[in-house]
């Protein structure tokens, strides 16, 4: 590209730290990015503050790597910074960031994390919070995002006794590719803002593991960084999000195919990213003073790190669309983002190998419906249509898994795997690699236990009638509390020690 | 009117000071309230409190414009007084006062108002504490109010994927007029309680924004000033409180569709406004010390603003009054307050334009239904009718709305448009005119997100497939907590930080 | 009776102090209770409190006024107390009592309390506790007891609109006599624990406003004081525990009906009065100190008021006795306490008048339906034998009632009036017969607002349509709270006023 | 076995205390654990810990009596150690611990003991943190524990009137065996965690009371000596853990007749012990410090106290082994554990006695039904094969009962009885034997009660019509919570005292 050549100075890069001209510099090389501004998903604001300067830092975490490149004109790409002519930015290490290491220093050994639960308390604690903020936040209200896991409560075990459960075997085949659990690491974006290593961390456990990991398209890491970590005979699959280009698309399909990828799950529950109002919140805080704001620009659309890395996303995907990814790969393609039986019986019969029935982890629509919800309406439309159980149509969940009895539930009803994202993330967050290798270690002890728990030695023998789902399209708010009438009623009284309470507790 | 040419002083008026001889001064005039003072639906004490002064500013957020000269004979408007001579009533600026401006400085920029729910949080803070008595209160234990919201929770969306969603629109047709999203501003009371400028501010921003505003009967601002201010070609409703003397309703009804009124929403469901008891506990802290009081005359029946206005309702309107007002205009006439099939039945038969499902945001009656609970049933009746669908008879559900998603869900059950009236009123009180405008513009927001994740390019896609609404109807309570075993229970705990506790959150 | 015309002197009294002999003053009179020490349902250790004492002051609230007479042989009347020789116990004012006191000057003035939840929360904060701990208690966990309340909130409207209610009129006929609403006032015990003139506060605001009030057989006045006190033409029933000597029920229903009673409420759901542990364990912290607990005798069944003043009670009365109630009285004879449609229809083909579907205001079976609950079963069961409608066989329910719309669902749902207890012992408790009479105003608002809500000129009105009661017979809990999911679930923040939080909430 | 005969010194013991060479010394014989350090389930470290040094202590309580002589090689018992050549291991008293004997000071006296409820809460503040931790925890995240009680909640009663309830008797047979209520005392482990007497605690009171224990394998107390302090026919059960070596179960069950128990109930849910993480928890606690812990071994699989006392478990265990069972006693066999009705039915047809509808307390898989749910099911599909009622197959319940309601809602559903588990072990944590013996007497009073509330004179009388259960099998979670919604609701104030709140509450 035409400047590529050319070594700018510091002092030069400096200059341009306005408005009317405005230079940055990203991984030592410089860009211009004036023009670029009002087009800016994440708003100008958050480039008028490294104007002039290095963005690197600020830049790695939330862009995928080519994002610049691909995104500015040829011409804007100035050339590299002649090195040694540029200060740093220093970042000033705020109360909170101390507070925040030193959190970091008081973490459990990882021996007393005893569930996925525990990773994500121990993450909010010790990790960013520009990164809680995005990976905790879901779309408006939250409402679907608790549903996720609350709908698992709605489904009951019917467990059955006296079998030999002497070996139980928990292993399955997604897609025809071995897992050791019906597990799969779903795609999550922007997996450096939980830790420096971001989605490698995945890639290497669960290599160990066996178990498949799901390349997001916004990963913070390059795609091909996490196919060259994986080991030898390593599963992956890749998540797409379909450019409005389908020549980059197209690329990208093709090039995962060549690099091993064995499943390409398109993403259909998102032609527009959500609003995620409580990492819309996290952005104002870092928006300076009040009086600054109100000084200069309108911030008009800071709609958080969603909305800023997704404009490329084509709402137009649809219908018609499908023939042509079926022409230009080989690798099974799965809807993911499925959200009503009319839909799943209407991918199987255009052919596709699978659907994930998910809402996107809460992060889209509020008041979707949970996909384990939606796996039993599924399941009933496919088998009217002598379409379920069909090998080569595989239906997957994901969304608010926590435990394996989740696991074991959706797979009763008929999932060949669950998807299990945020509790990942969470893991690295606070212990890297090691944490998603306990994560995995977990999740193996607690299949062992249940499966003999409900009498079932292998996945096979995990059958409907070993769960009660009757309650699972159940969505009831209890009539408003009367406060006038509680706020009367003198609670039953426990017995108490002599002199005083149960002070203990 | 007899007594408008004479000029009287404020000495004059400030001897007629007692129970006995009781003047006051509204807007430069001057009116024997003698009479009037035990027939006063706010009682008599509130009156007194002004007796041989100036009462224009206590009267003025309370009272529609012409209530005093409607209410009072000609005989009893003494005359104009001589200006220069009466002494302003000096307004003590307590401290609660002092605080609450103090708060209003320190509201958030609007670009940090992500949502209906932001407005209402800043108004309570920020608003006088009055207004915000008379907005918020409704009947008897607020169940129904709360409920509003509630109900659309039981409601779960069915969105459909793969549809090119590139463009979407989410205007449409309201009694066959434009609107720009399926939103009507609806018509609540007293809006200067909330704001100098009142029921302007929803004119106005109702008029750039292209949404219909209903201008109420006990507007703060009078009829002509919320027409006056409309933009050309801007669209009004107007609701309607039936007087027991039809004569002036039949004026009302003849100058609103004079000026251009498009609708008229005749409130069915207030034959006697409420109860709202936490409007009535502001009033007594209003009405000075305890001693006092009892010292002094009962005070009978403090009932809160809402008795104070509404005495000159009819509660004998009734079905055989329908033709008269067919007689008197062609304006499409729509009932407001319909909560159940079998009126909503009588209304299409009865040759009216429409219904609004409505409870009087849970104003009236607690443990009426919600507008989007009777929805599903009204549907179902007219539908068995062919009465539905029907661009003669349109359906129309307010109450408990905050989200697109609440619209959504309702359009998609059948509803034309939704009422939304809390929500406005809260965003001119915390920032005026602008407040509006913000959300009418989070709104939209919310619509071009929610419209392509539903997959619904336009209004007439959202249909009733999009949403399952079966568990509307569950009204359940939890049986009651047991205590003694709950005060036993030790909960689970999390992991925790070394030598101490997750102390960040 | 023997040593009636005995003078005893104060220190003769006073040497009977002991266990082996133990002698009582009681209004005057000597009674000899030594061997009636180990009977008395209330324990003996509170009998020895005032061996050789006056002991009047304890007695009056907790037993009839006949009680000692009734049970003690004529023997043991020793005689009556030569005036001046005995000095009275002095009650020790404690701490508790005087800060009792003092809030009790703090009362809010009448016309302040809005609903009767309102006299609930005064006399809490002012009645003494003992009688708070007997009229609020309630049987094992008090579930039955928060399930009568709650029962009505699982009831929704269906009001008709246009409907003339100009006039409303919530006038009735109560087993023919006229009531001025469809609510009487039902038996509860011991009416001096909350005010010193004990039921009479009931009787005379009931004959001032036109209710019907039912005497209890465990009043603390007299039978005879209650009718006394009632205005001419003013009605009366009557409640009936059936002693095991029926010879003196016979002699109490007669007398009953001689003095003009007009309806006869054989209380048939207590065989046994009901453990209340509430009222249980303000005993123990009567019963002294621990160290004197221990070193007496076991307080072998203290369990509270409910069980010391019921032992007479029959639990062998059964449906063979119904004829010969029938036999002594032609009052309209009603069992109160009917759970079931089999009773209730066993109880029309028994020629009986009617059934209150009641649980004794919880106090009794926990896990008991509330009445409201069972109205619908019975109605459903009459209905289909064509046993309903009939003015012949009236349903009453009683529980949980606060609210005029509570009583409306009752009316709708098929029954003729509704007993209300405890708001109006509280409203007394607080405020003596100044607060029935404001309660009863109360009501009289509640329905004059409600009638016209939903569309009921009269109580005929008020028909099955009007409610949605489709929800009454389920009875669930939550699954329980998932505590780790949720401590890590981090909330919704709403919209905050720079520089801190909204500081006035 | 080898080492016998030889005295073995202190000073030789104490030189092996590494992990190359460990000796320990429990009940005064010697062993050398070097070899079995790695298999202990509850860890090498405890061990260790003891290495060189007495551990009859921390032994006793966690293990069966017999634990190390069954599971050493006969080799590695090295002999008897020498008296007083062996200093004890000085147990340091800690601070919580002299708080903890402070506490139970300070336990009130036992007739304020109103209810089971009482004795969880006082066993709680005085028993030691480790006994808590093992009886309280349960399986994963407690949803099934406490699932168990509240399932209760969801059934009502329909009682009858007027029935002769004079003499009630609750008294019944259960498997041919006397049994002074429909209740037995169910199996539980470890009970010295709770009581230096353990189950001894149990079998005397229950002899006192007529009631039926039934015997754990994992008994803290020998299963001898607890046969010996039965009384003269006093009825046992026993609960049997199949070893996988059948030897040894076949000389424990045939040893169990000959002693005289009357039934044998297989435990069927338990294939492996379940993950409790409130006692795995505990354990870190005692674990040392967190840096020796960093510094030292693993401790990769410290699963609290059940997985350290179970391995023995056979998890092969499955149906084609009852005949075997049948073939080598003639006590009644019972399943414990039986969770669906399928099962119920292989049981029944297996020609077994009975089934125990149970999920082990909530202690194995999470999310299994309660026993009381379970229970519906099971009768109503044995009724369709003609096996119910049935004698000679009966059916039992546990989990969650805390009053005598929980136990007459079994009944009248179809169970003989139903058996009480951490109530009783509570009661005697708190007081010892007198507390188990109080429990039994609020039991039985409790029954009186409510016997004659339903109107049942005896079990027989307790039917099915007598409940409500239709709502058993409704398993719903509130939609969450809107929490800006209800941040911004403002709550219903209740009247308050002139001045400030009420103070009192």
């Amino acid at each position: 590209m035409s400047g590529d050549q050319v070594l700018i100075s510091g002092e030069e890069v400096a200059k341009h730290n306005t408005r009317e001209s405005c230079w940055i510099i990203v991984h030592g090389k410089v860009y211009d990015v004036t023009e670029f501004l009002p087009e800016h998903p994440g708003g100008m604001k958050i480039i008028l503050k490294y104007a002039g300067k290095d963005a690197t830092e600020e830049y790695d975490p939330i862009h995928p790597p080519d994002a610049i490149t691909a995104n500015l004109p040829p011409e804007k790409h100035l050339g590299a910074i002649d090195p040694g002519t540029v200060t740093q930015v220093v970042r000033e290490i705020t109360s909170a960031e101390v507070e925040r290491q030193e959190r970091h220093e008081r973490k459990p050994p990882l021996d007393e994390i005893l569930n996925l639960h525990d990773f994500e308390a121990i993450a909010r604690a010790v990790m960013p919070e520009k990164g809680w903020a995005y990976y905790s936040s879901a779309a408006d209200d939250e409402i679907t995002h608790r549903e996720n896991h609350l709908a698992y409560h709605r489904i009951w075990f019917r467990p059955r006794i006296l079998r030999d459960v002497t070996a139980v075997d928990w292993s399955t085949t997604i897609l025809g590719q071995k897992s050791s659990m019906p597990v799969y690491i779903t795609a999550t974006a922007l997996g450096k803002l939980g830790h420096p290593d971001g989605e490698l961390n995945l890639t290497r456990a669960a290599g160990k593991a066996g178990v498949i990991q799901m390349i997001p398209t916004l990963a913070s890491c390059s795609f091909d960084e996490l196919v060259d970590a994986a080991l030898e005979g390593q599963t992956q699959f890749m998540q797409l999000y379909v450019n409005k280009d389908r020549a980059i698309t197209k690329r990208i399909v093709q090039h995962a195919e060549k690099r091993g990828i064995k499943g390409l799950f398109i993403t259909v529950d998102a032609p527009q990213l959500g609003r995620r109002e409580k990492d819309m919140r996290m952005k104002f805080e870092d928006a300076g003073s009040a009086v600054q704001r109100e000084a200069g620009e309108e911030v008009n659309k800071n709609e958080g790190a969603a909305r800023a890395i997704s404009s490329f996303i084509d709402p137009g995907l649809c219908w018609k669309d499908i023939p042509w990814f079926q022409s230009i790969t080989k690798m099974p393609i799965i809807l993911k983002g499925v959200q009503c039986w009319e839909d799943a019986v209407m991918a199987a019969e255009a052919g596709l190998q699978g659907v994930v029935l998910s809402n996107h982890g809460g992060r889209q629509l509020d008041f979707a419906r949970s996909g384990i919800e939606i796996l039993v309406e599924v399941v009933s439309a496919l088998r009217e249509r002598n379409l379920f159980p069909n090998p080569n149509f595989q239906l997957f969940v994901d969304g608010g898994v926590r435990r394996a009895t989740d696991v074991l539930k959706a797979v009763a009803l008929g999932a060949t795997a669950v998807g299990i994202g945020r509790p990942f993330i969470y893991s690295y967050s606070a212990y890297g690699q090691d944490g998603v290798e306990r994560a995995i270690r977990i999740l193996n002890d607690e299949f062992e236990m249940n499966m003999r728990l409900i009498g079932a030695p292998t996945i096979k023998d995990v059958v409907p009638s070993m769960v009660d789902a009757s309650s699972i399209g159940i969505h009831v708010s209890n009539v408003p509390e009367d406060r006038l009438y509680h706020a009367n009623y003198e609670s039953m009284q426990r017995s108490e020690l002599r002199n005083g309470p149960l002070s203990k507790l």
